[in-house]
């Protein structure tokens, strides 16, 4: 095992959660060496000299250029805003880097496309952080499936709720400017259909719908400026196995806050879960006597990997921070040349040409086929 | 208050409903005349007999049309399978009589329409079994929405499952044939649409996706033959009221018994409803400090109308049938002249024009106008 | 199968319920024959008369002791408050009748006892109405634990909470008085007792601890009067079966509604339970792969007897009404001289010994035996 | 800010949990100076030294006691089992070191009385591992209380359950014996106590019971060995502030895997909050109109501090594990000599002096005082 070095871009609420893996992944699973948190890079020096005493990174940058050159880093997490990504992508690939950049790969497929050919060219490992496939119970999920505990799968509903966008009092800003992508599908619909990727393998058709629930939103000093972006999506799908399935995407759904639902049909049982309490799923198998089936809920527990490397004890939870730890693990897997449960730019790529399509069905008000899964 | 005289016609799952009904409604509610169960009608004069002796009623006939053309009866009850309601229910209204007929009002859409034509014509009240609009708690919800709780309703969601086509080694049945309709769609979907049409109006375009989860289904021998029906049914909306909204049907959902889920969201809150837990409501309002906001669970009690008609306690449950018998006092009411709550003929029909257009839109791959809203 | 003519005494919260209960007993199950509805009293005449009519009795009497003498009775359903019930009981007894009596018997040990004296003297069935043990889901507890599925009960969680003695500005009504018992643990103990006596068949030792939340309320015109009852008692218990139990009472519980929660732990698996859900219980067994183990939620239905007599579906779910009309029936299939799920003042008298042994266990501060079990 | 030295003793469960806490309180809180993990010690040279290179230790060592006197170590993390609990802590506090001892103190109440002392001749600050008051769900609860959100609170209700001795087949273990203490009461029922200490202040007077759910348990070779512990324990209790309250544990409970439950009732609502679903609490107020109240569900957001401090976003979740970073971040500001949320010895030796009278309570019988309080 030998020690990597890395390289984080950004500190916000992603660039923190990759520190915090960085740092515990180590002595959380103790069989990967101790990585060596290199530099940091922020968009002055100022900040990313606080940030890499706080996070624990040696040297700081104010130039993220330096950074995926810097000969002491080998991995490059990407945490900056989306349109930044294809960029700082495509540099640190070319740089040699091994590359963990976060989700969506970018606001324009054809920018995503890029990406991948480079990933491509490069050689290097170039994952995407879709962390909730991490989620030990969504693993259960998987080997559930694949174990045929439930049969085959006829039917899907994926849900994804927040609502930071409910308030249509609360001031415009660039969540609502077209120009940062389409609203809930990109902002969203990527992770239930990074859900979908992992337990399915991916969407043949699609047909979407687009709403937005407010017209517009006020600016500074009292005028109204018009909503670009849709904060509710509807789509009817056909997977690539044949199941049919319903995705509802709503970032104005007041209540929810960390909602990703599943509900999985199979001809000899059904799964439900929900991330907002992401220790638990809901399993029926139509087995045993009628009069005592149900949906059981299993709480998540050491006989759930990699949950065991966290606590010895059961239904004591990880959170959300844990499920970035555990992608941390599988990227280090990946790069010593090991398999591992990841997204990458040839898994993400169908991910957003999935997105696309969507948007194309939705804007032209009919059914579209994902092309070139 | 005259009594009015009941004429039953079938005895099966919902013919016993009605019967529980009548039998109940004067001791529940104290303020409607207690019916008298005149007649009874079955497919044999042997079965009629006994039928009438369990469940209350002064006479038997095996011939329906004795029936509704009987002086003693002031209302017929048309409970029979769906495709003997166009003859039955013409027939009782030619004959001059009040008409209480199952959901939903024909297999076809024309004969639907020849419905609603006989019941304008001969003026009685034609109402239609939708019972699940009836519960306390959805008229609790009618009234939050009413008084602004939740805010103008932008996106609806709608899923009604169950399992009893879930098994797939299950006999061919008449549910399978393409003479019985659709499939859940008409089977189940109009169970939503008749919460849509109580709490919102109508439904303006819709786009639907039919699914069969299994291709065929073993019939007596060994053979198997080809199923004709959709057991799952998924339906991108606009509703009239400018929302927008999903559908999802599937009465192949393994562990789902009785689900009727909706999911309201406005711009101040959210409501979230599930008919196998018929007796409370999830309301989330964006009211109050943020750090105590959450979805409430309100159960069902005597400040809900008229659930205090049942029980003087909170808390304590109304039933599946208990809804049947809050319908049958609506009906009385309406017979008489007063305001009521229910589906009759004029709205059912947007019902089953609604169905039909999602059906022709799954058929033809696009979107369809609702016509004649 | 010979109809039972009725008497009712009382047509408040229970006498209602009674009072649908035998108008609706007959067409649910079709296996009794349709009672009688033979006269009902109340205080007055002109109240009676009102009442009969509503509830479909075909005379009206104020005075109760012409009923239970009326040659035109056969059974008498008592449903006045509980300081009336033995004066009431035993006359009806006397007077040759059957008689379901609600629950408690008395407010004191030693009129139930003479009650009790009665019913075996005279010799008719002499039922109490503790409804909740009638509820199928409670009927597959039973069974579930019969048949093992749990193993040795060794453990029993009791909770009995609703709000309407929460309000500390609520004013002092008669539930506050000392003359109407103790208070939370003999209004409501009782029907976790119930239970308790239907699943396991009784308490051998109790410590009890009672408590006032409020020490005074308020009186018209001001004042304020100390409170002599106990809203809130809590129990250590030792069960016949040799498990170990707690039970928590509490009628001043904001936000309980209708909770009768239990909680049974044995040494292969456990069972949870709650009223204020009482078409769903929970079923944990330790069995098949440790990694797909978890509680399951069962729901109510047909392979649950006798809902299968109200509904043919599963999962619609029974009503707190519902339960009576079961009980009705228990009760003429018993003076029918069938075998009958009842708790008759034989079983009754054990759990009023064993509220007595709570409340003197509480006043001196020590276990104390349940006597005559 | 000072950068601390640790000293690490143990590495099961809590060990590797306390090492998690100390290598990622920096990076979480950036508000503390990042810790430098010295030396570790388990009980070979071997094991600690793979276990340095794990957690991320500078230093390791077979023998606890040059960890405890080495200079480079200002905290020392006590995370053995109990019964070397007093000798260490004593060990530590004497030489002049800071001190954090998981739960319990100890076995023997006159040793945790001497580790006390000891605290309190040397002056350093000594911490207990008890993290379940850490969460900001918990503090929420308590922020909740002091605004009087509930009122006055009058009866509480503690449950903790885990399933880990349920199986009655599971060999004989040192949980089985006597000299490891009581049994779920010593085990477990601290837990709750702290939650009674952090949100109440105390226990005033208790009444206990405490039972078996197993006489005997296998040892190797096939024959059986009677239990000395009791895995049950339920207890009356009388709290300081005047609430009546109710303890019950299980360590045999089927089915429960980290649940401690709570319920508080005041005068003016309630709380319910289920560790098992540590990132929600239920609240209901007896406020607003009547038909619309109801538990509502609360879920863990940035602005229940700390744990804006992990996730920017609302719902998505903390762990267990992360309850430990929290605790350690408080300790750190302690020993700076800030106010900080933590049980120290002075706290902790109320939860066992509890502990010790409901113990007796069970064995005689009867009430007995909390004494010292």
């Amino acid at each position: 095992m030998t020690s990597l070095g890395i390289g984080l871009i950004g500190t916000g609420y992603m660039g923190k959660c990759h520190a915090l893996a960085w740092n515990a992944v180590a002595a959380v699973f103790g069989d990967v060496a101790r990585p060596r948190l290199a530099v940091l890079a922020e968009h002055s020096q100022e900040l990313a000299d606080r940030k890499a005493r706080e996070l624990g990174f040696e040297r700081a940058t104010g130039d993220w250029r330096s950074l995926v050159t810097d000969p002491a880093v080998d991995v490059v997490s990407v945490t900056t805003p989306n349109a930044f990504h294809p960029e700082m992508a495509i540099a640190a690939l070319e740089a040699g880097k091994h590359l963990w950049c976060e989700k969506p790969m970018a606001v324009r497929l054809e920018d995503a496309e890029r990406m991948l050919a480079a990933a491509r060219a490069y050689g290097k490992v170039a994952a995407l952080g879709y962390n909730y496939i991490q989620n030990p119970i969504v693993r259960l999920i998987r080997r559930l499936l694949d174990e045929g505990r439930i049969g085959d799968v006829n039917h899907v509903r994926l849900e994804m709720d927040e609502d930071f966008m409910a308030d249509p009092e609360a001031l415009f800003t660039w969540k609502s400017e077209a120009s940062s992508g389409h609203g809930a599908l990109d902002d969203f619909g990527v992770h239930p259909l990074s859900l979908v990727q992992a337990l399915f393998g991916g969407v043949r058709r699609v047909c979407g719908h687009m709403a937005k629930p407010y017209a517009d939103r006020p600016v500074e000093g009292g005028a109204r400026r018009p909503v670009e972006t849709y904060d509710i999506a509807s789509v009817l799908m056909e997977l690539e196995n044949g199941a049919s399935g319903v995705m509802a995407l709503n970032r104005s759904a007041w209540g929810r806050k960390g909602r990703i639902a599943l509900q999985l049909f199979g001809h000899k049982g059904s799964i439900v879960y929900d991330q907002e309490r992401m220790n638990e799923v809901q399993l029926y198998t139509a087995e045993g006597a009628q009069e005592t089936q149900g949906f059981r809920t299993i709480l998540a527990a050491p006989h759930h990997p990699p949950y065991d490397r966290f606590i010895p004890a059961p239904g004591h939870g990880l959170g959300f921070n844990d499920l970035k730890i555990i992608e941390c693990r599988e990227l280090i897997r990946r790069i010593g040349g090991e398999a591992a449960h990841l997204i990458t730019f040839e898994d993400g790529i169908r991910i957003e040409r999935t997105v696309d399509a969507i948007a194309r069905s939705a804007h032209e008000g009919r059914w579209v086929e994902v092309t070139g899964g």
